[in-house]
């Protein structure tokens, strides 16, 4: 039957173990082997930040698929074990556990090795090449671990880097009772999220828990005690310098694929620097796959090559990667849309499609609209912002951007309306769900469509 | 300029008054002239169930557009006057304000003339001509008013109807601390909104609250001191009959269209028994347009006529019949969605497209999806079960339908991809927006599509 299916897994994180999940589903006989280096099996990364906070009781919580659900699912999975080198000529790996030297051939590899944290220079960082005492990132359960060591009510906590993943650390730092200071290199915050204006817009609301310094760069660390006691920040512009008093300082600023194994067999690497996979998960090598944070794939709207850093995607690609390994033909969108969202304090951020950027750009359309979640008569409705940006020639929608209540189930509503290639005239007459206490007659998502034909018919911008 | 355009508008409810708004907003210069019967101007009637329960304070609170709004945006809104009769052939329409005649041409004319309730034969319900004291309608703030005077704490509340504004009124009334029972004629509660087995399950989890009755009829009233004081229903299968002692009746059993107006001047009415319309609201006759709730219009996916009883939809008709009145061409989709949506006893339900038979039909494929709001790992996921029906050659989305939370705002999604026609193939693969506290990496909005795809390639149904 499927006896000679032999399907490897290179990692355990969403991505891998999504893909070992969905191979098996697709094919109750293949043999199905994961690799994992390090000691928990499949959970959250983006959960991390909730066990911070304390909304999620323990990071044990987080692991979202256990050994046992792995075993039970007759998909063997090798812990603390790490892949070492992969001969894609003889289609074999060679794994080390401890002592013990694996090999194990495969008929259909995928991996998914992930990314590491990438850290800027910032003076005084290391001691003996490990970070200084109270300096962390958040990767891992053990760095979430080692960060909730550090947490003490009243203390100092600085953030370098206002992305999801930095505001959403220092918004669970300020549950916990921590001064939070962020710093950001960039003129906004969320800067992979929304454009400027509605950057700006989160900026403001959320500056009301936290400091944030944006155009500013962390560039040394002052120590007392072996311990981290103050983080300088420099003025981009104007080159001024600041001690900031800080008990604990995470380091949120992106991260770097790990792409070594990817690169020894020789699978393309894409101008990302990220490996290139295409719409069925594939690198360039045959019968090896690619998922996770470890790959590229291009953008819906620009077809420009684009690093996979949203949980959203990884289970997208793992699914083309587990049905594709056992011989089905999986194939995902031309591209994608980057739908993304978080909460922070309190405040629903959503978006899709590109950051559409419009210094001297007049072929964009963009509207936007503020208004209320309910009926302007019914009590309770709480302010929704939508901003959407449409190209003027064909009248497609190119991204779409929401802040406030329910701001991500709308953003669905405009990640549809792209990937269906609908144009912003069809949209505007959209029939949207109406009820007194869920929905205004006229939705913010259909409403925001009308002030971009209005601009359309008129020529603005 | 446009001196010469003269719209005439008859009724200032959600249809009539939206129309002179956008007829308003599409030209500054035309004259516009509202006639209303009644003496309050463009109110929500969908607004009346929460101003019984008290959610909303006044019942004046959900009169959207005042007549100060109305003046302000040059808009002639005669209050309490009625038109008789319209000359077509002329263009005028004749109307009675008391004891005064009032002419007035027109270049285009709106017909927005609503509905009124429709009262079943039931024995005893009339005296002298009147309904029984105790027994009312809700169809206008009169009638809240009237049915105000009878909320009663621990007393009994008994109402005929469980369609959207029955079941929301029982809510209300509930709320009031009423004893409420609910008399349905059909096998199922919500029978225009909701699947027999969606419609199950929202019957079960309403029941904790109220007594429901379907398959019954109320066939007589007993009074006492000219009061309400037992209304008997019967069982339309067994024939067994009960009385049911009751303090407010309340006969939520649809209604039926105000059409003599446009009956007079030949305008088409359709096989529903309402006026006619097509994509730019205009009716059989020329330059006379009708909207709302004495209209109909095709359903988007059967293209059969369909009574409009939707205030989402009634608005958008209005859009197109207040622009086109000026001269502009503004035409709605080719049929409606019927995207509808409610809360009963906090449990949000919502769906698009036609309620889908299946007995004995191959050509449907359903798939169901019971989960939650949020990730597994996440706490304060609650529950959520999307159904979706798909065309078995095209895997077009015929219809979807959604109980628990966020329903509404995911149901526009799937509103989306009807109206767009993206089959189930491509929205299985939608990107859809994710984070720990706002939803799961796979929606139920996808993941619903997946169970369908699965049965198609299985053959099932």
């Amino acid at each position: 039957m499927n006896q000679d299916k032999n399907i490897v897994v290179i990692g355990c994180g969403a991505g891998g173990g999504t893909s070992a999940q969905f191979a098996r589903k697709t094919d109750r006989k293949a043999q199905i082997t994961v690799f994992e280096k390090d000691k928990y099996s499949q959970y959250s990364k983006c959960g991390l930040p909730y066990v911070v906070s304390g909304r999620i009781q323990k990071f044990k919580d987080i692991i979202e698929f256990s050994e046992e659900w792995f075993k039970k699912a007759n998909i063997d999975l090798l812990m603390e074990t790490t892949v070492e080198q992969i001969d894609a000529k003889k289609q074999v790996i060679i794994a080390k556990k401890g002592k013990e030297i694996i090999e194990k051939p495969y008929s259909s590899l995928i991996i998914a090795t992930g990314a590491k944290p990438s850290v800027p220079q910032i003076d005084g960082l290391y001691v003996n090449g490990l970070l200084v005492d109270g300096v962390n990132v958040l990767r891992t359960i053990e760095d979430g671990e080692k960060i909730h060591s550090f947490i003490k009510k009243d203390k100092n906590a600085t953030i370098i880097g206002a992305g999801l993943i930095g505001l959403e650390m220092a918004d669970s730092l300020h549950k916990k009772g921590m001064r939070v200071t962020v710093i950001e290199a960039l003129p906004n915050i969320l800067a992979n999220t929304l454009d400027e204006d509605m950057s700006n817009y989160v900026h403001e609301e959320i500056s009301k828990n936290i400091s944030i310094f944006t155009n500013h760069l962390a560039t040394k660390i002052k120590k007392k005690n072996g311990k981290i006691k103050f983080v300088t920040k420099k003025n981009n512009k104007t080159g001024e310098e600041e001690d900031i008093e800080t008990d604990l300082l995470i380091i949120s600023t992106g991260c770097k694929p790990e792409i070594s194994l990817a690169k020894g067999i020789g699978c393309k690497i894409g101008k990302t620097g990220y490996i290139a996979v295409n719409e069925k998960s594939e690198t360039s090598v045959e019968n090896v796959y690619a998922v996770g944070d470890c790959t590229e794939y291009k953008d819906f709207i620009t077809k420009k090559p684009l690093p996979i850093g949203l949980g959203s995607i990884v289970v997208r690609q793992a699914i083309a990667a587990g049905v594709n390994s056992t011989g089905g033909n999986y194939k995902l969108p031309d591209g994608v849309l980057q739908t993304r969202a978080t909460v922070l304090f309190d405040l629903e951020i959503s978006a899709v499609g590109p950051i559409v950027s419009l210094e001297g750009d007049t072929s964009v359309v963009t509207g936007k609209f503020n208004g209320s979640s309910l009926p302007e008569y019914f009590p309770g409705g709480k302010p929704i912002t939508v901003k959407v940006f449409v190209d003027r020639e064909t009248g497609c929608i190119l991204a779409a951007q929401a802040v406030g209540y329910d701001a991500a189930q709308r953003i669905n509503t405009f990640a549809c309306a792209m990937l269906s290639g609908i144009n912003i005239e069809t949209l505007r007459k959209l029939e949207t769900a109406y009820a007194p206490p869920l929905a205004p007659t006229l939705d913010a998502v259909t409403l925001v469509c009308d002030i971009v034909t209005i601009k359309m018919s008129r020529r603005q911008r």
